[in-house]
Formats: structure tokens, C-alpha cells, sequence
């Protein structure tokens, strides 16, 4: 069960003009489930994404990249479930080839024109054919079954809808993503695609997708496992009218930023809400470091430890090991005297020790909720950082050691 | 149940002249369980250590290094179970100078003459009065009841010893160690103590211990939680009557220390073979790396992912883990299509794929083992690592959620 994930109504889902999405059955792992979507795109779009950071990442990957850098018009994306196709070196290039210029014929339009993803087993062959076969076949469909066409262990889809006015018109911005496993930040085993009828310049597009992404899909864990896939994608239509977005000083650049992040934050939260085998929601915030790079690493060593995530499962108040997690996250010159450790308003540590004032029934009293805040003060200086995670259950090692069964 | 752990046979286990074993029950986290160890040194001895690297190192690890550091005689070493002292600020120093005082005023020695140890539970004041009231009340032990008592989580104690011969003279080193959670390398939640009646000068038992740690206890890991309170520690008493050891280049010293890595390697791999809830027992072998730290991450990061460790849980040969986990390894120019992956004796992958003679059956046939060896060659350098890790299973969850019950 998820952690307090709001369950999709499509109703609420608002299309987006320009964008016409289509999902088939193509069978790759499992019959007669929905597991191809194409995002079929209108010229005089713009389309920018940002990419996993794994050595090996996939063959899609590569691919998207390619074509994205090539500056040509995006035309579709093309994304399948039950395969990775990564670990799979030069053949799963022209496997992922094979299938964009499937769907680059039927577009009538060039092969870097069509952007791949692929998430599920690593190292099998990409069954192209299937795919390929299963593409003409594919029905029209709507946003929600969309994010249902995306899932792999997710046990729910994940979408969501914002509007907002800009200059008196109306843009629209819905984004779906999916989880659940391998999650750790510079991309896990998330897809994550948003769309918008805002209109967009490419730098603008490449600005905004980048920005988003470091304030909302890295800044997740679930297992630390930083996958060979996952690609979030912003998508720019242009067609509701409002003026063109060119510059980043424009309100209105801010305006659809605000509104982007909150789409991508709900989106990555609901990744980690509906995390392999999550029982809770954490939300781990650490402030006055002396970067952000040094709250995140904290952060992350707390997110990542199987021993806190295994504390909050037990709803045991064991918050020893959350400071060790502090005090092995890499700030060589951390003065551990200075800082204090808060469960929501309750302060656990302060001056390197317990807080005299603790009492564990009020430690207890946190570790029950489903939503739990962790708040490390530093103090040394001004940055911040926060990340979210769940905890660790029998159920994230069932569903790990079933996966490919 | 461990994995291949040799059971300690307390008649194989050699007396060290110059050290004499103390246990007691002070109560401290249960009733009527040995919890206290005293190893009290003749005059004479050398005394050396490396400890956990975590910021937030306990209050023993502070007051064991300084009093390494002011470079007296050292008299006794006195270990705790069932409370870390970590995490307790000025306090939990003052109560672990307290227990080393009462050692210290039996001994009629300065209190920088005693090394205090912990291990436990994280954040709560060491009971101080306990130990010392247990303290006079210690019965003389051997080694194995030595090693029983410094227990945690541990389901079996861990001892061994070897003899060797220098110039004519036998000479004996016994060690003990315990884990068994919250093990990664540069110390984790590990303790490990090595006496030998070798003669060895300071500065020689000072390069000795780091150099057997290095290529032992700092090459485990089990959930990668590097704990506040670990230390290796190394002792001899100069009462072989083989000829003092006073530099690395007498053959004496070279024998020493390959059979001082002898006992450290298998009381190593028995803290990873008794890791919490292991069933397997994996060694990871990086090679062709650019350097020892390159090759150690590559390693290290196979052995601390969740997915991976649970695929071994299941025996299931989803190897892509592995490659996904050396993709983020961090070697940023690593070139994939170079590197291969083995398991024991299979080719998995290589050239960025997967090995097109590989059979799943093979790779099944070495997962279902007991002890399985996972063999990375990087092909880019001359150097190599190797690191011992164990499994994730459901056990790890349930004993790490019930820890504090």
C-alpha cells in the first residue's frame, strides 16, 4: 500500500494540447498488459530532458540524448515497460534504433526524431519485434492511462494536473512518472514526463527541465540504487496562446516554474510514497551547512542507511543511527558538538549528545506517524537541503527478490 | 545461521603470555549475560589501533585514541557490550573515564593506562556504575569465553589462532572479533582484538595494524552503515623470546604479518559470514583498475546495493544489478564497453553486453551456491581490490527492526 498517494482521477487530468498519446499491449514481459505508450507530438514543440548518471546507462538513453542533441524537431517519444535495454552494448542500440524508425515511417519524418525509453530488466534483449509489431496496434488514451502504461513495480499510477493564467490565457501542465525500485537521485529507475501548452524557447526548455529536476526527482531515494534508465522529460507545446517564454527574468518564466515544480514535486513524491515495500514518508531536511552539496550529502547518508530505514519500519525511536549516518555522510570537519537533530518538533540532540529534555515516548510518538520529519541543523552556515525517502520492510526484500519471477 | 562459519574450538585457541582474560555480567542491556571483558597486559607490551572514521565516533573511541596518542604503557583494555556511548557528548566521556578509573586505581595505574571499548545501542547513557561494580567481580576466562563475551547481534563468537616460528622461537597470536550489523569498512560496528607474544616496537605494531586492516577489516561490508564506536586492535607482549621486531624489512616482520593477515582475514569474513540475516558469502574481486581506490569503489559499490544484495538473497541471476551498480560507482571516465563481469567462472558481460555464450542456467547453477565469487576486470590499469560481503534477506530486516526490543 502506498503511503498517503493520492489515487489518480482522470477527470482531472487535463490534456494538453499538441500532445496525443497513444499505448498498446506489446507483451515484452507479461501478456495483455498495457506496456508501450508513444507521446505523439505536433510541430513547434520544444522538448529537453535531463538523464541518469550510471556508467552503463541504457541504450535508450544514449539514444535520447543523441537525438535531443542534434537539435532537430522532436516528433514522439516512445516508451516501453518489462525491458531496460541496458547492458546490451551495440545490439541494444540498434534494437532501440529498429523501433524509432518504426514509428519514425509511420510519422513520415526522420529517425532522430523520435526520443526512446525503455525501463525494467537489465542485460535481456530488447524484444524489438514486439514492440514494433505492437505499435500500429496502439488506441488512443488519455493521461491516466497513460501513467498506468509506464508502471513497472509501481503499485499505482502517478499523475497530476495544474493550470495556471498567464498573460490571460490559460496553460495547462500535466505530468505522469513512474518509480518504484532502484530510486536514488541524478535519476533512479523513474521515468518522469511533463507537458505543457505553454510556449518555450529550447534554451528556456533546457534551463527550466534541469532546474526542476534538481529541486524535485534528485532529490529522492529509495534504495540509494542510481539506475541505467531514468530520464525525466519537460515538454513544451506552444499552443495556448500565451506569449513565448525567452528569457529567465520574465514573471512569467517564474510563474510556470512554480507551477512546474509543483507538478514534478507531487510527482516525485509519489514515487517514494508508492516506493518498493515503503510503510512511511520521510521527509529528511537538513540545514545551515556550508553548500548544498554537503546538507545533501547528509541527507542522502541518512536516506540511504538500511539500519535508519529499518528503525522506521519498527517505528522504533533508534535515533542513534541517525546520527551516525551524520557522522559518516563524508563532512570530514563536522563538528558534531554544534548540531542538533529534530523528529518533527521534538529535539532529539543537541551539544554531540541526547537533548536532557528527550523523552523516548515522544520520539515514539513521531515514529508511529505515516509522515515523519528529520531535521539536522548544522550550524556552521546557510545552505539547505531536503530529501525525501521511505522506510525499509520485509516487503522491499520480497518484492527485490521476486522481481523477475 | 552463518554461512560457513568454522565454530570456535576453545582448545585450538593458544594463551597469550603477557595477557590475562577477564569476564563479568554487569546487567547492562540483560541479566546473567557476559558483557564486560577486561584484557589486562603485563608490562612490556606494545599497543596499536585503528578506529571507525565517523564523525560521530563514540566517547570510548575518543578517549581510547588520546590515550594511544600520549604513548604510556598501556595495562588493560576494558570492552562493554549493550551500549555504544556514542552519540552522548561530554557526559558519556565522563562515564567512560569513570570505568577506566576503577580499572585503573586496582591496577595502581594512571588512568591513560586503560582503553575503554563499547558496543550497543546508540544515544543512551552508558550505565558506568554497573561496570564498575561488575568489574572486581570478573572471573579469569580463555579466549573463547572472551569472544562470547563481546557479542551483540552475533549468533556465534569468532576466535582463531596460529603459531609460527621466528628464529627458533614460537610465537602465538590469538584474536577475537564480533559484528555483525551496521559493517562497512574504515570501522564499523566491529570490534577486533589481536594479541600476540611477538616482540614488536611501537612504530613497527602502528604500521602493522593499519596494514592488516587494510587488506581485512576495513574490506567488509554489510549494510554499508560505518559505525561510531569500531576499532581494531593489536597487542603484543614480548614474551615469545623471539627477537624484537623494530623494522618492516627484517623477514621477521614479513612473516609476522602475513600470519597476523591470516587471523585477521578469517575473523574478517566470519563478522560478514554471521552478517545480519546473511545466507550467502560473496567475495568481490576488482581488477584492472587505476588504483587500490578506484577498484574499492567499483567494489563497494556492488557490495552496499540493496538490489544487488537482495538478488543474491533470491539466487537469482539478475546480473544487470552488478553492472548498474559499477555504472555508479563513481569512475566517471570508466569505459563500459571494456569491462567484463564474472560470477566464479562464468563470463556474464562484456563489451558493454552481455556475453553472447552466456546461458542463464550457469549463471543460476553459481547464484544457488553458498559462496559466490563476483570477478570485475576494468581493463584499464594494473590495480586491484577484493571485498567480502553477505546477502540481504528478510532476517536483516526483522533483526534490525526488532534491535532495541
Amino acid at each position: 500500500m502506498p503511503v498517503n498517494l493520492n489515487p489518480v482521477k482522470p477527470e482531472q487530468l487535463a490534456a494538453i494540447a499538441g500532445v496525443e498519446l497513444g499505448v498498446a499491449e506489446a507483451g515484452i514481459k507479461k501478456a495483455d498488459r498495457k506496456d508501450v505508450l508513444v507521446i505523439r507530438l505536433d510541430k513547434g514543440n520544444t522538448v529537453a530532458g535531463v538523464f541518469t548518471q550510471n556508467r552503463f546507462c541504457a541504450a535508450p538513453v544514449q539514444i535520447s540524448k543523441a537525438h535531443l542533441d542534434a537539435g532537430v524537431q522532436i516528433r514522439a517519444l516512445v516508451i516501453n515497460t518489462g525491458n531496460a535495454n541496458a547492458g546490451t552494448g551495440e545490439d541494444g542500440r540498434q534494437r532501440a534504433l529498429a523501433v524509432c524508425q518504426a514509428l519514425a515511417t509511420e510519422l513520415d519524418c526522420a529517425v532522430e526524431q523520435i526520443l526512446p525509453f525503455s525501463t525494467g530488466v537489465i542485460l535481456e534483449p530488447l524484444p524489438a519485434d514486439k514492440i514494433i509489431a505492437a505499435l500500429p496496434k496502439r488506441r488512443s488514451a488519455n493521461w491516466a492511462e497513460a501513467a498506468e502504461a509506464i508502471m513497472t513495480t509501481d503499485t499505482a499510477p502517478k499523475a497530476t494536473s495544474r493550470a495556471l493564467d498567464i498573460d490571460g490565457h490559460k496553460v495547462s501542465i500535466t505530468g505522469i512518472s513512474k518509480g518504484a525500485g532502484m530510486i536514488h537521485p541524478n535519476m533512479a529507475t523513474m521515468l518522469g514526463f511533463i507537458a505543457t501548452d505553454a510556449a518555450i524557447t529550447r534554451p528556456m526548455v533546457n534551463q527550466l527541465v534541469k532546474e526542476v529536476a534538481d529541486l524535485t526527482f534528485n532529490c529522492i531515494s529509495i534504495d540509494g540504487d542510481t539506475s541505467t534508465n531514468d530520464s525525466f522529460m519537460l515538454i513544451s507545446t506552444g499552443q495556448s496562446g500565451a506569449p513565448l517564454i525567452d528569457s529567465p527574468n520574465q514573471p512569467a518564466y517564474a510563474q510556470l516554474k512554480a507551477a512546474l515544480l509543483d507538478v514534478a514535486t507531487e510527482l516525485a513524491q509519489a514515487i517514494v510514497r508508492d516506493g518498493e515495500g515503503a510503510t512511511k514518508f520521510i521527509t529528511i531536511k537538513v540545514e545551515g551547512g556550508r553548500s548544498v552539496a554537503e546538507c545533501k550529502a547528509v541527507a542522502y547518508a541518512i536516506a540511504k542507511s538500511p539500519l535508519v530505514k529499518t528503525a522506521f519500519f519498527a517505528s522504533d525511536p533508534n535515533l542513534g543511527r541517525l546520527l551516525c549516518a551524520v557522522g559518516y555522510a563524508g563532512v570530514n570537519d563536522l563538528d558534531v558538538d554544534r548540531m542538533a537533530l529534530y523528529l518533527d518538533d521534538v529535539l532529539v540532540a543537541c551539544n554531540g549528545g541526547r537533548n536532557p529534555e528527550y523523552k523516548e515516548e515522544d520520539g515514539q510518538r513521531v515514529m508511529q506517524q505515516s509522515e515523519i520529519g528529520v531535521r539536522v541543523e548544522l550550524n556552521r552556515g546557510q545552505a539547505s537541503a531536503t530529501v525525501w525517502t521511505c522506510d525499509f520492510s520485509y516487503d522491499y526484500v520480497r518484492i527485490n527478490a521476486d522481481y523477475r519471477s
